[in-house]
């Protein structure tokens, strides 16, 4: 992300301006100890975005920008000696602070040098030393801590930062060893003050709950079977022989600074802390569609019902942050044939500005047959290909990946993929035993029950920024109409939602939500223009209405909702996961409205905002072991009624002379391939 | 599909095999006219081939192979003058007819060359000539007429064929110009015997019947945007750029006849006339997973309610055959990368061997990562690239072309996606009209609403032929439980389905259907080896269970099949589904065997096979117009806990060394590439 002269309003900050917006606030807090946590854009608001998006895309005078404004976060430094939570508002050209708010009782994101600090205190503490000491481990056994944030169980008062000490063990000298293969029956709680507050061994069996009853490791446990790094695990198959993709011409996309364009497509590309990956302003051949397009929150709450288990629930996006834990993709590894990736900044505690490299790969990919017909009457065949479009970033939170991917077709549909890798986080099982909340994936290996909850939210913007949101279904016409004297016949209902509200799918009444605009007639259907939600089907969160988990995770209990747009409602669980203990998620804020007489509910002809909640009750299979083969999900949107036509009619005619494909030959037993020129 | 000397059981028919068949018929039928409609290979029963794969994948001695068996459907000439539809079974090595029925009542599939003289026919009769010039069509407009297998509806005796004729016009001279752009207000009735038996006028407006109010073609429905063909159709774009796959030392898979074997699967790909592509044999790493995979059977039937629309339901396998459908595949159009084609061979009516070339390819694509793990603690990524085997089959059935394909992955899994495309089958609307069972996607087209409901049939052979079906669901743990304290703790149920039955999903419970065998237990999670579906969530059929669509599609009725094996149960509607009434598909098995007190119906640990039922309610959008861009549904089948772990732990780590990806450069406002060796 070059920087410009002018930035674009939804342009990430540059370096210079985050290192502008620290010493902004450094000069009014002079003699103040400052820990950044966060120096982000803060968006400008829509309601003037609209109006420069208007200008910079009719007229040739360019409204002017709006203030150029960063969000910052810190922890400020007081005379009781306890840093302040703090979020300011600076005005970049300004070069001044428009907002100052302390955040007493919420915590910022997960700080990793924090947890480094837990991890060391954790080790050193005397009792954990000894409690290690007691689980008579293998000779060569390194100890490993790992710090997770505390998901509020109502066990505690959350005002201060509590963390949760796993323990595993490395039994390999090699630093990449697994560690999930060996989980320790012992658990530590650290305060915020680094010390060990609560140390005791975990359950094993089924009605067990946590203890004090002191078990040797069992040496059976010891296995060879759990390992993934190709330094460690088994001989690796070499039949898979390699595979080119080359693009002569170069790539079919371009970029100017952070605007994409990319076959009738045009959109911005935002990256920040905490959503990572963002997509604004998406234009189809001119045509508005998408305000924005993110993914708003995760969570993964855990199953199994024994203490201290409940305390699992990772927010990973509000706790932890798609952006600051993107992977820096690797050219040829992460992503294959003509490859640009895109760097963002990030902050360190001082300030500073700090870059995250390669955080997203744009790329192409064929993707098979866009469309064909043959006619069977001359026997001519018109084929296109479909070309995709692939934005992607993954990330790495602890022991999972989530691989996070945005695919743009020709055909003005767009997909967004969630693949979920990595390795499974782990619990320990006495051997022989048996629990109905997990699979025992090796020996004395428990991979827990859990679910993985995403929200996707879609902030539309079809031929402008009034939409509504419909539910159409289809159903058999009464087979006691006389029109339907054959009983085949079906036709759609459709309702529009009227004001806010959670939904839920039915495939078995092919319910379709279809984002419209009521006031734009297709010139073709006499129908609203529209775009419709291809969901991903998903058990939605199983925890009980009442529990934490549940209170803390409200988008989580309806697959659609619709809401009214407001600059401050991004993350659907709301700001700050940390230890929240509920209340401030999207049903409390259309709660809040309906609550309000002074506010509107309605969500017909407004300016809406829709979330789609999906994912996976992940019961873990053994081939989920020692690392998961992706598990994708997909959800689609795609125009319904939107265009006159099909928008991908005019993809150039698939050819061999374009595509230079090789014939195979006949031999038998070995792949001998001739160049197709030869052969055809 | 090169001849061995002595055939596998699983080759479909060699054309020297197909001769023999017919000559055998010819012989023991002198004198007769014989219109061979069906020379095919009749699978071994399968009590044979489990012996003969024991041995085949066991001993170095070979079982002897079970007897070579043409099955031969073919139009015999009697005395009475009416040719009678007979089936043959026929020994190739012995010689000799084992078998002969006839089967009165029933119809072969369509029959190309009969369906060419009913439209001459149609055209030429003086009733119909009178009828066209009364619609005083525009001056140059062809007539076309499109024959369909008449869709039972309780009308008619249906002992005879019938044929409905639909017609429509082309305006260009253009042999590819799109006729079903202008649906004419005209339909016939075609008999047997080659005669109009009714010609009447369409139905426009939502309550009308058919009528013989005289109308002339508006030409006002005259217009010039649902042109497909190249040479018709607007400017295409020229922004995308040439994408090429190259694969240096070839593709990872080898043939040895039809035996494909490919990254540790091994199968035989096995073709017909109707069902298109079959699998046989399928194996991973040397373990049993599937008997046989095939696409049993679909159906397409259309919820316009109004007369005749009633009789639009088409059997695509049944009726059509998607062997003798599928496309002659072309390199670089339909397949992109390096290609491997098979050929196969149907019969004349003559009862020679005719080539079917190019009726599947076989090739790799990249389908993104396969599993990834950076360790936060050390920074080290491994990332492997997931490899995937394409076998695509595409057919063209009138206006629809569906494109079939298997997706095999480096992780043990499976998955069968299904593309829709090609042209929607019209119907005429009066400029203006509007009615509840379609969209308007050009001036005077209505594109009714309609079902693709197909079915996918899995005989599973899990380590053995003697398998069960389980049902998983994930519930939440009573919040009363002691136990869950927390209320955030969840379990799953499992019962294995007794008796034959049809099932439905719910993703609301996560409800999951594993294929297990219940004698085998994991080593690692001491749990059965299994396979999971994973379902693709659609609407069952619209129609009321008392309609002739539904009594003629059983299998639509539920997502999820399971039945004892039967050699003689491969067809989900039943064998002959042409003018078919109802009472032969899968619910009239399962209720035949239920009413037999001499008929096993358990379906626990035995030889059982599961059917899965999915498709889409197909509402058209005018996005689907002139041609429809794909539209996908994919059904997948997974390991559970079938391995000990990850079964592509051991793919190759990728390497930039190996992928040769491409750095895209920074240059602004254009796609400057550079080679990654220049720039890493």
């Amino acid at each position: 992300m070059s920087p410009s002269p002018q930035p674009h309003p939804f342009d990430p900050l540059s370096p210079q301006e985050i290192r502008l917006a620290s010493g902004i606030i450094r000069n009014a807090l002079v003699g103040s100890d400052i820990l950044f946590r966060v120096i982000t854009l803060c968006e400008p608001p829509k309601k003037e975005m609209i109006l420069f998006l208007e200008s910079e895309h009719t007229s040739s005078e360019q409204k002017p920008h709006p203030a150029r404004i960063a969000k910052v976060q810190a922890y400020v430094g007081s005379s009781s000696g306890k840093p302040i939570f703090t979020e300011f508002m600076v005005d970049i050209d300004a070069k001044k602070i428009t907002r100052e708010e302390e955040l007493p009782g919420k915590h910022s994101y997960i700080d990793a040098d924090y947890m480094r600090q837990v991890e060391t205190a954790c080790l050193a503490d005397a009792k954990v030393q000894e409690e290690i000491k007691s689980l008579k481990l293998p000779e060569g056994a390194t100890v490993v801590v790992e710090p997770w944030a505390y998901a509020t169980d109502g066990m505690n008062d959350m005002s201060e930062r509590t963390t949760m000490c796993w323990f595993y063990m490395r039994l390999s000298p090699h630093l990449d060893a697994n560690y999930y293969a060996y989980p320790l029956d012992v658990c530590a709680e650290v305060s915020e003050a680094l010390e060990v507050v609560k140390l005791y061994r975990l359950p094993s069996s089924a009605e067990e709950g946590i203890n004090n009853v002191k078990k040797d490791f069992n040496s059976q446990k010891v296995h060879a079977s759990s390992e993934y790094h190709p330094d460690l695990a088994q001989e690796r198959r070499t039949t898979t022989r390699p595979y080119h993709v080359s693009q002569p011409e170069g790539p079919s996309f371009q970029f100017s600074g952070n605007l994409l364009s990319w076959e009738k497509w045009t959109m911005r590309v935002g990256f920040n802390y905490r959503e990572g990956m963002t997509l604004h302003d998406v234009r189809y051949d001119g045509r508005s569609i998408f305000y924005r397009l993110s993914l708003s929150e995760m969570f993964v709450p855990y199953g199994d019902s024994r203490c201290p288990y409940p305390r699992k629930g990772a927010f990973d996006l509000g706790n932890d942050g798609a952006g600051v834990n993107a992977n820096n993709l690797k050219l040829g590894c992460d992503c294959l044939g003509h490859i640009k990736y895109i760097d963002a900044w990030h902050n360190t505690s001082t300030g500073d500005p700090v870059k995250l490299p390669h955080v997203i790969c744009c790329h192409e990919i064929d993707d098979g047959i866009l469309w064909k017909h043959t006619n069977p009457r001359t026997g001519n065949a018109v084929v296109t290909r479909s070309r995709v479009l692939v934005l992607q970033t993954i990330i790495t939170v602890s022991n999972y990946e989530y691989i996070f991917l945005f695919h743009f077709g020709q055909d003005a549909s767009v997909h967004y993929e969630v693949r979920a890798t990595g390795i499974l986080s782990t619990a320990p099982i006495d051997i022989g035993d048996k629990v109905p909340y997990g699979t025992t994936v090796a020996p004395g290996v428990l991979a827990p029950y859990h679910q993985h909850l995403f929200c996707l939210r879609i902030d539309p913007a079809l031929d402008g920024h009034r939409n509504s949101l419909a539910v159409e279904e289809s159903h058999p016409m009464p087979v006691d109409d006389p029109q339907n004297r054959f009983g085949v016949g079906y036709t759609t209902t459709s309702a529009i939602v009227p004001h806010e509200a959670g939904l839920d799918l039915d495939h078995s009444a092919n319910r379709v939500f279809k984002i419209i605009h009521e006031r734009r007639p297709n010139p073709v259907t006499g129908t609203p223009v529209g775009f419709k939600l291809l969901p991903c089907y998903s058990q939605m969160l199983l925890a009980h209405p009442s529990s934490h988990h549940a209170r803390r995770s409200e988008f989580a209990a309806h697959a659609v909702w619709v809401t009214r747009h407001s600059d401050d409602e991004l993350y659907a669980a709301g700001k700050h996961t940390m230890q929240s203990s509920g209340g401030e998620g999207i049903a409390s804020w259309i709660r809040g409205r309906q609550a309000d007489p002074g506010q509107e509910t309605s969500v017909r002809d407004e300016d809406i905002v829709v979330w789609h909640t999906f994912g996976s009750t992940h019961n873990p299979r053994v081939e989920d072991w020692p690392v998961m083969p992706c598990e994708k999900m997909v959800v689609g949107l795609k125009p319904l009624n939107f265009f006159s036509g099909n928008p991908g009619l005019d993809v150039a005619i698939s050819t061999q002379d374009a595509n230079r494909s090789v014939l195979v030959g006949d031999a038998e037993g070995c792949c001998q391939t001739a160049s197709a020129s030869s052969k055809l």
